[in-house]
């Protein structure tokens, strides 16, 4: 037999960058009895030269070593952004090279350009590792649930949020308190902000709703809340309700073409599996028509985490280079008729924490409002006199439009004795 | 581009051969829109011609009409058992044929020549629906961590038992009763001892290791022990303890070259993912150096889910024979060092239920044989007097040796005071 060998590029060594090439040589016999295929490291490349003791017989600070070389089977991109990254990508593709990376947002923004350029010159795009490192949800969705119809996606996506509300729970500290930790453990960066607004979670679930729903989603399409606002009272209430309060990613098909779409801080009853995902970790729960209900939960991010997908991706690609097959279908004739749900049109359960002032007839005031717009109150707390005399008002509605909730909240929100806007969660289960 | 076909021959029309073939059917159109195959079911056998009237126009009573038939390229085997259906594994195999099989029995007891045989003739088995029905524990294991070594595996692989632990905890019912309610719903066959003996689970623990850890692993070098012995007060008591009792399938890698692998029923402390996984429901928990801690869960068994997980083998192979790709590498070769660790070297903690009679000294006399055997108490629960003067004994140990255990328990049960056998359960965490 000939022999079979794959020649690897991996541009940017980072955590993950270094934790693929450290696993490539060594587990490249292991890889090589398991697949028949020697899988080797040409080169490394990263900008900062001080990288160079890292892998100094592989590495490089110039892309083109890389992208430039015939030998180069499979160019994995490490760097991240939309910026030299993205143009890395597109220049490999072009060059015949297949591409393996875990750059969320190029995948989320540019995915269908990426996708069909990869298909025009015949080669593939592997991107496991940019949703949920190590979680296999990716090749899930497209592979082993091939079958099915995917109804609906609950995903816990990001570490950083899950952590600080995990948090919150366990140690009854404030948002601030919590971000705090999470920045002090490493698992927050610097500037927090596309984590703890959930955009990092709405690029993720632009990917996975891609695939799943045959339906090229941005991330701009889907309504995205963060946690900044959730305030310790509303876990400690909620918990007392029965709920986890999760940042959660949702996708739902509703009737055949609409798409239910959304990120944002949601209760789940306490004892739904996704409440049991604390910490960093992430998980996903999914509904089909066949395998019913899945849930896939792991390590979401981290250097070996992601390398463990990103290898997966390697070694996928090369069995198919092995094989001289037919060009990879990333999503084939995209359902056009499917569309997105409008905010306003979705119909779900609410929480809300009204402030109002502690006197007679409130708790009757918010009520009438919210029977003028048809919102059936589930539950209701309301707790103590509070110091300055604004108490909290915790309610758990039945299932309502999303329009006619903004609209009684924004009602309720001019009456006199509301003193502090409205707080407003939704219920997911 | 040419038109591209996969024949598929389905032998066995039970629940799952009736749900795979109605989704082949139903879901032609998708599949070929999603993989650019076209995959067509070409004869349905089952040797009950009253079959025929679900399919009429692809019904046949002969194997035959399946596997010696030149233009079907993939048999798909739902009869199960070890008898008819392992030779005609065989026979598609020798004909050059690919075989998709939900056969666990047959995988885990002839998986070693199975895979052989379609090595030699160039041909796929696909086996995902004979573990865990539609959970991709197969596929993950093999192709999402690729890359890594695998450490642990800790599994709830049967739904009958997990159903009749559920009711126990839930509904504080005995086992029997708990049973009954299986059978009545479905859950439980009339003969129903390969589950509850655990046999069940080990035949696919014994698959799983094999993938994980590249030995062959037959399930009779896998300790067994069943769900019988436990009684309601079991269930309780542990709970009390912070305790769920699962039947759990454990594989444990210990240093270089030891395996411990065993199925048996097991305390779990309560906060553990697997704890939270009711009913029939099944997952897997794994462990690896790259990927760290993972949880897969979802339904192990049904016709949809089962069929979920074979036509995504279908999928797999067909795309692979349309890719006129080399054959399959299912173990390579194999870790001759690694050892299956005797049972009664493993070393955990365990759940001891005393029955005694009520008089004193009895706990003295109890932990003076521990002591000697350097089994150390952790807690002790003793209840009232019972109305036969006999009175259970709740015992949680540290960590200790099953032989030093064994031995322990046959002095204890030796004492005048004891008037039961011990009942004796193993702890995981």
């Amino acid at each position: 037999m000939e022999r079979k060998v794959v020649n690897i590029g991996v541009l940017g060594c980072g955590t993950v960058g270094c934790a693929v090439v450290m696993s490539l040589l060594k587990n490249r016999k292991a890889l090589r009895e398991k697949t028949g295929i020697d899988f080797v490291v040409s080169k490394v490349c990263d900008k900062d030269i001080k990288k160079r003791r890292l892998f100094p017989s592989h590495f490089t600070s110039s892309p083109d070593d890389i992208i430039n070389v015939p030998e180069i089977d499979i160019v994995v991109e490490l760097i991240g952004g939309t910026g030299v990254a993205l143009d890395l990508i597109k220049k490999a593709i072009e060059g015949g090279k297949s591409v393996v990376t875990a750059n969320k947002a190029a995948i989320s923004e540019k995915g269908k350009e990426i996708f069909r350029l990869a298909e025009a010159k015949d080669v593939y795009i592997g991107f496991e590792a940019s949703v949920a490192g190590a979680i296999p949800v990716i090749k899930t969705i497209r592979e082993s649930f091939v079958g099915n119809s995917i109804t609906k996606i609950f995903g816990i996506l990001n570490g950083t949020t899950n952590y600080i509300l995990t948090e919150m729970f366990h140690n009854s500290v404030n948002f601030s308190t919590a971000l705090s930790s999470a920045k002090k453990l490493g698992y927050a960066e610097a500037d927090p902000t596309l984590d703890i607004k959930g955009i990092d979670t709405a690029h993720k679930l632009s990917i996975l709703s891609t695939l799943a729903f045959n339906r090229y989603i941005h991330w701009k399409d889907i309504y995205v809340e963060g946690i900044e606002k959730i305030e310790p009272l509303d876990i400690t209430f909620t918990s007392e309700f029965g709920y986890r309060i999760k940042l959660l990613a949702v996708a739902k098909r509703e009737g055949n073409n609409n798409l239910d779409i959304r990120v944002h801080p949601a209760l789940l009853p306490s004892s739904h599996l996704l409440s049991f995902v604390g910490g960093v970790y992430n998980a996903i729960y999914l509904e089909g028509d066949m395998f019913g209900r899945s849930l896939l939960y792991g390590e979401g991010a981290g250097g070996p985490a992601a390398a463990s997908a990103v290898i997966s991706d390697i070694v996928d690609i090369g069995k198919k280079l092995m094989h001289k097959s037919m060009s990879q279908k990333t999503t084939t004739s995209e359902d056009k008729k499917l569309k997105i749900l409008p905010m306003e049109e979705i119909d779900t359960r609410y929480y809300f924490r009204f402030t109002a002032l502690d006197r007679p007839g409130v708790l009757a005031g918010i009520a009438r409002v919210l029977g003028n717009y048809k919102i059936s109150i589930a539950s209701v707390i309301q707790k103590e006199e509070s110091p300055e005399k604004a108490v909290p008002i915790l309610m758990l509605t039945h299932r309502a439009k999303e329009s006619s909730v903004r609209d009684a909240i924004t009602e309720i929100d001019h009456l006199s004795f509301i003193k502090s806007p409205t707080v407003l969660l939704r219920v997911e289960e």
